[in-house]
């Protein structure tokens, strides 16, 4: 649900509340071809309170007419550790989303107010998937004390499965541009969900995610794709539910049939 | 301005804008004696839309009143490129802040949005004041065709300073908890500003930070004291803004004594 104002139908730009009216819209389209809802706090920010106010009552729409889906505040906080606490309140208890997305860089023991609620998931970035990730995530890493050392990302993945999941509420995020890394990752954390974007429009192939990164139970990946659905209508093509229920059938049939395969 | 609404006095919180009221307050108490206000967004986002509003408010209140005066987003964000685009209308154009603090974490290509308005600072945290940082920050690397290794807080520091830095709008976060690390970011990064926290509550001394972090020119500190300043009134004590008064403009009398030694 990255519903950017700019990119909406511009019959729904003037509306009085556009992305909660696009939201609805949307979650009507596709609320049976996907696992999870992820909005990305800057759309709704860059709106002030009024953006704000429209991701609140999106998150009542679908607690009230989709309850058992699972939700994402695509956020990547993290700061000290009491000053979680308010991001804790408004993101988990104020909104009520299910999950949360981190930034490691603080270590464990800043992310704890996240990590402590075990009805929560805390998904943490691990490789991402933009181009310049590689400028720290790629570093080659050592603990003073060691002679081996493995990229930084593959660290933070160890640290995440070995340290931080002791309540088996976290996730990493691996993104579909590394294929070979989300394998590796997958060897580290087990069976442990991981949130993929990159599919689509970042140029992450599908059947190579999916072989690189399934569990042995061809389970554990939560794939995102957002913008290639949301915004799949030609634009001035006022029937964008139609072509988003399209585009998120057809991404939803080739999960599957290549979790088959 | 971590204007937390559990703390703030309570009088003050049956009002309809209690994080405005106090914010302006405070501001009144210490605009003499401060370089930068700096409101941390956990403490508003815990209240919703009405959180939001209220630093609006107290934006427009600084913005009227002391324009003149450097105002710190601490948001601690980053996200992918264009994704980051919303953080930088909210923040630089409809809150109107001069700085945002920034995750190193994606590298700079997806803090491109940030860096190329050239107009406001993004300040990158480097070597954070909490107990835990060691966790990654404090990990020996090296880039895969080099021998020399270092810490990874200082190799954040010098890609900030010799890569990112090309408009002169960068600065680091440095904790005053580490005074050595500080002592090192200020070797490599020249005249560059650096926002220190963890004086007082976190533990770090004044006097230290000062000798460690001071350039030739005995500038280029941003010393972050907020708790320990706004909250320095004896619970129940409603004159908050004289104690106020007297705790900024003792921490800024021990800056300058310090500074001229």
């Amino acid at each position: 649900l990255d519903s950017e104002y700019e990119r909406l139908p511009a019959a729904l730009q003037k509306n009085l509340t556009p992305q909660y009216d696009f939201n609805c819209a949307i979650i009507d389209a596709t609320h049976d071809v996907v696992c999870a809802y992820k909005p990305n706090m800057a759309f709704y920010e860059a709106r002030g309170d009024q953006g704000m106010s429209e991701l609140k009552m999106t998150m009542e729409y679908l607690q009230e007419y989709y309850p058992d889906i699972f939700t994402i505040c695509d956020a990547k906080r993290a700061d000290i550790g009491s000053t979680n606490r308010g991001y804790v309140r408004e993101i988990f208890d104020w909104f009520g989303f299910d999950a949360i997305t981190l930034h490691p860089y603080l270590g464990r023991d800043a992310l704890q107010p996240f990590l402590e609620r075990e009805d929560k998931t805390s998904i943490i970035l691990c490789r991402t998937s933009n181009p310049g990730s590689d400028e720290f995530q790629e570093l080659s890493v050592k603990r003073s004390h060691e002679q081996h050392s493995l990229p930084l990302w593959q660290y933070v993945a160890q640290q995440v499965a070995e340290d931080w999941d002791t309540a088996h509420n976290c996730m990493l995020v691996v993104g579909a541009t590394y294929p070979e890394s989300l394998r590796q990752v997958r060897a580290v954390v087990g069976d442990m969900p991981l949130l993929i974007p990159g599919i689509g429009a970042q140029g992450g192939d599908l059947a190579e995610t999916l072989t690189a990164g399934l569990t042995d139970q061809k389970d554990g990946l939560v794939i995102n794709s957002s913008r290639n659905i949301i915004f799949s209508a030609p634009s001035g093509d006022e029937d964008f539910a139609a072509a988003t229920h399209r585009a998120a059938t057809d991404l939803h049939q080739r999960i599957s049939s290549l979790r088959t395969v």
